[in-house]
This record gives C-alpha cells, sequence and structure tokens, in this order.
C-alpha cells in the first residue's frame, strides 16, 4: 500500500504530492534540506545523487547528479524563493535536460502530531511541460523517493533514541 | 487599440501576456533589467517605483516598492533562476502582501526585425492565487505598464539618434 498521493489533473499544469512520514515536523525539513540526508533518498534506491550545491537561503542556488544504474547522469537545478523553513520550501526546479523548461516547487509541512503531512505543489509553464515531466516516468521516481526517505526518517529515530 | 494581449483562461492558473513593442530586441532587455529604466514604466503612470535592490544573475534578488498616488505602499520581491538574458528571463514574483503566494514568471523577447515580442508566462500555485490576481485590477496595470514602455523606449530611440 503506498502512502503517496499524486494529483496530476489533466489540461492543468500542476502536481499535487502529498505524503505523510512517521517523524516530527523538524526532522522531515531536515531531510529535505541537509545534503547528507538528501543523497540517502533524493534518487530512490536506483540512483547515485551527488549534490554539488545546496545553499538553503533566500536566492541560495542548489544543483545535483543523479546518475542511474547504467551509468547515464542526469543534471537539476534550482534556486530557491524566501528564506526556506518547516512552514514552506519554495524553490525553481529544472532538470538540464530540458533547459528552459521550469517549474515552481512549494513544499509545505504539517505537523500531525509527531506524524508530519508533505504537501508539494509543482506549477509549471504550460501542460505540455508537465505532460512531458509525468511520461519521464516521474511517478516511479516519486514513489520510491518517497520510500526512501521513509527508511532514513525511521533509521535516523532509531539511531537518536 | 491596444495591442496587450492577456490570456487567462478559466480554471487554469496561468497568465499569459503578449505585447510588440516598436524597439530592437536588446533595448527592450535593457527596459527590463536595468533599474533606471524599470522605473520609469514598471507602475504605469500612476504608481512611483522604488527598486530596493535588483541582482540581475543566476539567484540574484529583487525587491521594489510601489506607491499609488494616495501614498499606499506595496512591496514586491523575488529572485532570478539562471542568468537573465534576451533569450529568456525566468524569475518569481511575490506581493508582500499575499505572503507565501508566488508565481514563476518566464519573460521570453522574440526580434521580429527592428520590432520586438515580449511574451510573459506567469505560473501560480493554485487557479485560485491566479483568480485573486487577476481581481486586484491586475489588467489595468498590465496595460498601463506596457503603454509606458512604448513611451520610454520611444524616447531612448529618439535621444540614441
Amino acid at each position: 500500500m503506498s502512502r503517496t498521493q499524486i494529483t496530476a489533473e489533466p489540461d492543468m499544469p500542476l502536481i499535487i504530492i502529498t505524503r505523510e512520514f512517521d517523524a516530527p515536523r523538524d526532522l522531515v525539513f531536515r531531510a529535505y534540506t541537509e545534503p547528507e540526508l538528501l543523497t540517502q533518498w533524493l534518487g530512490g534506491c536506483d540512483a547515485r545523487i551527488t549534490i554539488e550545491r545546496y545553499d538553503v537561503r533566500d536566492g541560495g542556488r542548489w544543483r545535483y547528479l543523479s546518475q542511474d544504474a547504467e551509468g547515464r547522469v542526469y543534471g537539476f537545478r534550482g534556486v530557491f524563493h524566501g528564506a526556506p523553513s518547516p512552514d514552506a520550501i519554495v524553490q525553481t526546479f529544472e532538470y538540464e535536460g530540458s533547459p528552459g523548461q521550469v517549474s515552481l516547487d512549494t513544499y509545505t509541512f504539517e505537523d500531525l502530531g509527531g506524524m508530519t503531512m508533505v504537501r508539494s505543489v509543482s506549477s509549471f509553464q504550460s501542460v505540455e511541460n508537465r505532460d512531458r515531466i509525468v511520461e519521464q516516468s516521474m511517478e516511479l521516481g516519486v514513489r520510491n523517493s518517497a520510500r526512501q526517505l521513509a527508511d532514513v526518517l525511521a533509521k535516523l529515530q532509531t539511531s537518536a533514541t
């Protein structure tokens, strides 16, 4: 059973993803902003993530490379709008293989009393750009990453006790 | 007759604006990126624009204040995604009166042989956010600003000859 909900309505340039994690809000926020934690879940189980830059502040840039099992490398980059906090992370997102196609990603972290609901809204410049991302097997990647993140959060809490 | 086309389809979180200007592409790009030119057109004819910061580079932040005829001051801010160029300016946009409601604005400048077609695409986090912007008399502001910009470009070309 997957607890990750992905909503991508037809003819609408948005992707909305929600997922609950069994971890407190501050820890989930750390997993979304600290490079040494991000590398453990961002690419799902099959990709090796190398973070080149992750400057978590207003106007800070980020860039990482994802290497798949066959050795192919994919680059991703963006900037942070406003200072990231557990209330919200607002950032741009661009896959370097499709230069100029940029989305605006907003992450919010809702405290459910020890658990956390993460909601992300990605807004695209057109429905076509959104559809292209969905076709590029976004869904599998999202579910794999969320599963990895759940594992990372579980391990962090075990080691903290 | 207005040459500014504004498209805001129902139930779609986008605003698309196109306008031709009687000026070469590089000059139009300058008018979109140089503070001393921006202040001359950005607020239309009634607002006084004060640019606090306009750091035109990848990750650079921008912020300006718009003061209306009654003295009310409105703040706007964002960051640039990628290095702005006449090919494209991609930036986030936030009205400080609605914190957390951010759009991604993409400007492209098409050379029509001495004239320039400016196209902007604003993508919002939801249809509700888009509708709110449209209701806040966005349309009048856009048309007034475009008219001011046309005047500024005409003056720049007169003074250059």
